[in-house]
This record gives C-alpha cells, sequence and structure tokens, in this order.
C-alpha cells in the first residue's frame, strides 16, 4: 500500500464546502471522484482543513492511500484531467504512512481579501469580501495583537464546531492596505470552525469605530460567541498555506504577498 | 436633455461579450437593461471599447444620453442594484456632450494575465491564460519592444475586424514576471479586433523557442495575419483603463486586479 500526498487548488465558489455531503456537492466528492478514476478503486482523502462553503484554496493539503502503483505523475495531470477547471493538483508525492494531511500540520495560514470602497465589487465578485465603510487600518491591527499567542477562542467559534479545545494559538495576525484592498493575513497552529470569519467580523467593527480596540480583549476574555460580531462573508477566505516538518520536504510556499503599484491606474 | 459617463468593472466570463445581441447575452445588453429600469426609458450607451467574449474590465468608460433628471448616485448605487454581481459601475458624472466615450478617448490600457506553470490553473479558472512550458522572459521583451510604435498591425487582426484604417500606436508594452505570473501591460492609442490576444500569441510562441524575437518584425512586415500564432485566450485579458485629456476629470481610480495565487508557490 502506497500513501500518496496532494497539495491543491480550488475556487470555492460552486460548492458546499470542503466536506463529503450525500448530494455529491463537495470538493472532497469531485476529488475523490477523480482519484477513484485514475486507481480503478474508491479512494477516500484526508484533508488537513476543512473549508467552508465558498472558502478557496490556494494550498490545501490531502493524504490518501492507494493499492495501485501509478507513475507520479498520474495523480497530478491525470486526476487534473477528472476534475473541474475550478480545482486543480499541483504537486503530489509518495510518503510515508506516518505522515498525516492532518495530524502532521504544525501550522495552517489563511489570507482574507477586503474590498473597501463604497461601491460593491464586480469583477472580483465571490473572490473578496466587501465593506462599504471607511475602515481605520491602525485601530484594527492594535486590536488584531491582542489576539496573538494561546487563548480560549471560544469566542470566536461557531456553534456548530466539533473541535475538542477551544484553545489556539495564532502566531501572525497582519493586515496590510493596497488601496482600496485589505489582506489579513493570519497564522495559527490551527483554526476552530469560522474562526477567522468571526475574527475579521469584529475586526471591521473595531475598524468603522461601532467599538474601540479594547472590545477585542472583552470578548476574547468572556469566551461567549454571543457578544461577537456576525461571521463576515466567505468569499474573501483563502486556505493559503500548511505547514509541515521540514523532513516532510514539503514544496516552498513563497511567503510575501505581492500586488506591485504597476496595477495601480493612472 | 443630459450626458452622464460611467466607469465599470466586470467579470466577463459568463457574457458574450460587450456587444449587444439578439439573445441579450452581453455586457451592453446588461447594462442598458438596468440603465432603462433606472431612466424609466429605453437608453443606450456607447463604449470606449467592445471586448470580447470572456474578457474582462478593470476600468471600462461609457456614456449615454438620457432626458430624465436622477441624482448621480442614482447611476452609481441604483444601477448597481439593477445588475448581476459580476458587473459594477464605479463612478458616474453628469458631461457636456462634447465628451464622446469612444472618439474622445486618447488612450486604452490593456493586462494580460498568463500562469506560466506545467500544472493548469485551479483558483483562478477564467480569471488566467494559462501556458505550461517554460518561456524565456527577456526575449520576448525584446520581441515586444518590436512593436512599439506607429504600425501596421494588419498582422494582428481579427479577420472580422471593422476598423478603417489597421494603423496603430502602440506606446508601451512591458512584461513582467511574478513568480508563476506572466503580466503584459499594453498602452495604445487604440487596439484592433484581436490584437492583443493575437501579440500575446506571437510572444508566447517567440518565449518558448518556436521563433527568434527577429520574427515579430517579419509579422510586422509582411502585414499578413496568416503569418502570425493563433488567437490567445480571453480569459486572462483585462481592460485596465481609458485615458482622456484631464480637462474631462475623468477619476484615476485605483484598479487591482486580484490573482491570488501571484502570492505562491514556485
Amino acid at each position: 500500500m502506497a500513501r500518496i500526498i496532494l497539495v491543491l487548488e480550488y475556487n470555492g465558489s460552486r460548492y458546499c464546502g470542503w466536506q463529503s455531503q450525500p448530494e455529491n456537492c463537495s470538493i472532497q466528492d469531485t476529488l475523490e471522484t477523480a482519484l477513484s478514476k485514475i486507481a480503478h478503486e474508491e479512494i477516500r482523502i484526508i484533508t488537513a482543513g476543512r473549508t467552508d462553503a465558498g472558502v478557496h484554496a490556494l494550498y490545501q493539503v490531502v493524504h490518501f492511500d492507494t493499492f495501485v502503483q501509478r507513475p507520479i505523475n498520474a495523480w497530478v495531470r491525470g486526476v487534473n484531467a477528472f476534475l473541474p477547471d475550478d480545482i486543480a493538483v499541483l504537486w503530489a508525492s509518495e510518503v510515508s504512512d506516518r505522515f498525516h494531511a492532518r495530524y502532521s500540520a504544525l501550522e495552517r495560514r489563511y489570507l482574507y481579501f477586503l474590498l473597501n470602497q463604497s461601491v460593491r465589487p464586480g469583477v472580483n465578485h465571490k473572490k473578496v469580501g466587501w465593506f462599504h465603510q471607511p475602515l481605520q487600518l491602525d485601530i484594527m491591527q492594535c486590536a488584531a495583537n491582542i489576539l496573538i499567542g494561546e487563548h480560549d477562542f471560544s469566542s470566536f467559534r461557531a456553534a456548530a464546531c466539533q473541535a475538542k479545545s477551544p484553545i489556539r494559538t495564532i502566531t501572525q495576525l497582519k493586515i496590510v492596505r493596497h488601496g482600496n484592498l485589505l489582506i489579513f493575513d493570519l497564522r495559527a497552529n490551527a483554526f476552530l470552525q469560522h474562526m477567522v470569519r468571526n475574527i475579521i467580523g469584529c475586526l471591521v467593527y473595531i475598524g468603522k469605530g461601532k467599538y474601540p480596540s479594547e472590545w477585542m480583549l472583552e470578548l476574547l476574555e468572556g469566551r461567549n460567541r454571543a457578544y461577537a460580531a456576525p461571521t463576515f462573508s466567505a468569499a474573501g477566505l483563502y486556505l493559503a498555506g500548511v505547514k509541515y516538518d521540514s523532513s516532510w520536504c514539503m514544496p516552498e510556499l513563497s511567503r510575501i504577498p505581492i500586488i506591485p503599484n504597476m496595477f495601480l491606474y493612472n
């Protein structure tokens, strides 16, 4: 038996989320169907992180076990030939069965793209979140810093979240502005369900002046989802990376976001 | 009677192009329908540049004449309420009837995003072009430089092109690489039908080593479409700006196309 790792990307707009559903509307269902066609046997995959409906991935990691032998390129280009155009395998490798896409992961990275302008998006519909009022970035960053470190994130956790513990460690929560676009760059050992989108919702409340930055500390210490802002739109959320011990030799992410000024019109 | 200018953006994926069609599948049809609802009269629009099926716009300009009086915001947010989510009016203004969206335009700018990696796009499906073999950027730029200036672009013109003259002046044709993404940035007084996509096709032929850069000069001087490369995919093409005399006070909007996997992976 062989264990195979895949790195993949997808546009989540059309899907009911990562996790398999009876209606076969999920990314997991779609990928398992394509893999099973290549393997001529039923393939079941384990993922590093289950994304919600409408959430995208730039670097998602899965593993699966199979009895068939295929050249490694069959798990990339072969599978891509059976996948719809909005999901693509980027890389594949055989790995020891001590590797586990979920349990071996040390860190997840998410990016959130928030268009901050008075008119709604058009060209980037379903690819960005949107907020129409001005947002004060320095105050949002100040509030974001309160969340860095190991905390009980119960206030930012979906009611349906299945995680055993609400304790997580955020190692980075950086916000940058490029023109009308705010980019939130978050890293943690793992995230609770809706955690990123709930944090974005609260940061937007603070950025528009509804609450001061200290409100974030109250929320965190309150450990009660009822006090926090509504869950923000899934459209702007991208799973951007999963980090493993370097001994697993996963392909490197380019860690620096680039939006060159040349795109600014004038 | 009042003349109104609009600046708009759109994701062209779902549309049969700019120009009105009997099936009402075009961006022009969709926008005229929304405008007519706000005006309670039939509105006909004139555009700065008719984009092909699947081509996007970050900064498209139109004008129209109307007998009704509306607050200027009705032509922005009001119209957006009647438009589908993949088209958005960004800005509107009343203008003298000496302004003409097409004839007053001094320069058009197009961006082409080409994903250059062995595996096909997933998250940016329909938003980028794709070429799987390595491309040599310095040789492509050298060939691109041959096209700068006033030339007869018959070799890069669609058979169906309706322009009276094949003479155009390219003022910029710059290619930059960000990881696996090539970005072509073109400015000209105007473009012929398929001209950008035909140029991209020829540059790709040169970049992959099929022809030397001097081939571009032969093509240009040959003035015969039959010698050139096939028209490249519409998916990566964005109308990124239209320039008018500064006396018209058009907005200098920051247009940032969001191509998330420019952050990623090489």
